[in-house]
């Protein structure tokens, strides 16, 4: 299946490649995109333990002159130090800007490798073979990269775009169960935004149906994000829905200790609690808490944390990237399949923090 | 005197405000362009200590909130661990996507603040106030930022234009010797690549006369840079003509250390160097070497470099960012005011390397 993200000005159009098996033609897909040339492939050791060999020898075999960058896996590796370390890299193997960087991996090595993509020689050519179930229904599509730094997730980052991004559901089958369930967390968002026949679908699955049903979630969930990054590029508007959860999830993520919460575990629990409060304010429709916090229960993701620190989580907060002064634009699911954006004042967000 | 870059796309049109005092009416300027908001005002300890206070006020009484982050002027401080503090300084003022970032100083300044500015949560507001010739006439214009690794000058980068610039020449009184007739190397490039009215201009003066003249060669440079940009903001056509003396010129900065040789020093023997061999090879006009070396000799800028390493310069060249897989894009002057892209193989380039 092949899904075109089309933008318009400086950032180009690229295709998004659904189906198993692909990554065996990765040398194949690149040949598509790029002419032969110089590629540093940046991937983490866990990613790389699985599949690096067979990336190489592919791309070796298609005629590239491709150099592998690894980085130990989790998101403690999404930083500064990181970055620095991959951006002499690709000084040392002289890549020059009409060469590229593919990142091989999950959320983590997409968001790294995208920034030092978009930043080394003010901006080379990119791609992204997605990994993890987060990586494939999420954060590969749309063209955000971020670093974190000890104040905030994301704090450092750019809007950029890559040539393309493939993902292979085959790979899932490596993912140890947390991860998997974690990626949930994005598809159920998508569900609950934007797509009542997803959660339909999601609905008369049984938990652990997961991998069988994995080209399926994927494309629902590449498709509802597909139209909000399209419609909004730059997280201005509509593409901001797609926060859901991701306030107080980003919050909870760095009050927390990066690494200690995945990210979808994270917004799991962002989504309920969001929700819950919305609920007790009499702004969304009664018992919707409890539909989304059963479905994702069944999915074996968490539902809440502990300990429940609001007074931290609030601190935390003040770098949230969906802040625009003292207002806080934060995102209501008020039935399943619609989402609305609803600006509030920073300090009315204890509120929505509340147990 | 008002500028305009109009540009397409993502990029946003802005305007180059050229004035005598203008300095003393920063906050009217800043309220024109942005609503009262948070600022962070970059600078370097030498700008600061002439203008920050001017600056501040001048922010306060406009009804900005406004904080000053100061590093140790020179090229040294465009590292990596300059951007880190820098970004950790925005968070602790806990600045927001509609809050604001002013790089106060020269090319270093500009630079650096504009990568911070364009970064920082995926990229906030940005204004410059160009306070070296250099700067003036060069850097603030076009929306390239950069940091220097150990393997290049401006390795690590964005094209991220800012929402305004503001050049007052009358803060060249406070330049030492040194950086003023810096500034005029690009002064002189400009001249060179694309205005031979500039450059009869300079013919006329004395090599004395750079502050009396400094509006007018601001205003002609920066309108040369003004067109190139705006018919190619990213550098893959005529935007390259700017980098005239700059490959040999990033190249030996780089090998003479960081700081050792100033921009504008290093691009004055680039240039020299680049049209003598090309006029050996009988690329251009006879004799045109000699004119630009007594040119650039009149305004107190070097024209050779010991000890001159051609093995050393070499290496360098391979981080170009002009180059293109093997190939490099060189500019040829071939007569005053017409420049030409030459693009040849990297190994050819050890003969404009030749004494």
């Amino acid at each position: 299946m092949k899904l075109r993200v089309d933008l318009a000005g400086k950032s180009h159009s690229y295709d998004v490649l659904i189906e198993r098996g692909l990554l065996g033609s990765v040398g194949k897909w690149v040949s598509s995109l790029w002419a032969a040339q110089k590629i540093a492939v940046i991937s983490d050791d866990l990613t790389a333990s699985f599949y690096a060999e067979k990336v190489m020898s592919n791309l070796d075999k298609a005629g590239f002159d491709a150099s592998l960058f690894i980085f130990p896996s989790g998101e403690t590796s999404k930083s500064i130090a990181t970055a620095e370390a991959a951006w002499n890299f690709c000084a040392a193997q002289a890549l020059t800007r009409s060469d590229g960087i593919i990142g091989l991996g999950g959320g983590v090595v997409g968001d790294l490798a995208g920034f030092v993509a978009s930043t080394y020689l003010r901006g080379i050519h990119f791609l992204q073979i997605a990994t993890s179930l987060t990586a494939q229904v999420d954060s590969s599509i749309g063209g955000k990269t971020g670093l974190n730094a000890a104040a905030a997730k994301n704090m450092i980052g750019s809007f950029a775009q890559p040539d393309g991004v493939l993902i292979d559901p085959d790979v899932l089958a490596t993912l140890d169960e947390r991860c998997l369930r974690e990626g949930m967390g994005e598809v159920i968002k998508c569900a609950l935004i934007a797509d009542a026949e997803l959660w339909d679908k999601l609905d008369k699955m049984s938990g652990n149906d997961i991998l069988d049903n994995a080209d399926d979630l994927i494309a629902y969930a590449v498709n509802v994000k597909r139209k909000l990054v399209m419609e909004d590029e730059f997280d201005n508007g509509s593409r901001l829905l797609l926060n859901f959860g991701h306030t107080i999830g980003h919050a909870l993520e760095a009050t927390a200790g990066f690494g200690e919460l995945m990210h979808g575990e994270a917004v799991s629990i962002g989504m309920v609690q969001m929700t819950r409060a919305a609920e007790n304010k009499g702004l969304v429709k009664k018992g919707l808490t409890d539909k989304i916090s059963d479905m994702l229960h069944k999915f074996g993701l968490p539902v809440s944390y502990e300990p429940w620190e609001p007074g931290k989580i609030y601190q935390s907060l003040m770098h949230d990237k969906k802040l625009r002064g003292k207002t806080i634009q934060t995102i209501l699911v008020t039935e399943i399949g619609k989402a609305e954006i609803h600006p509030i004042e920073l300090n009315e967000m204890m509120d929505y923090l509340k147990k």
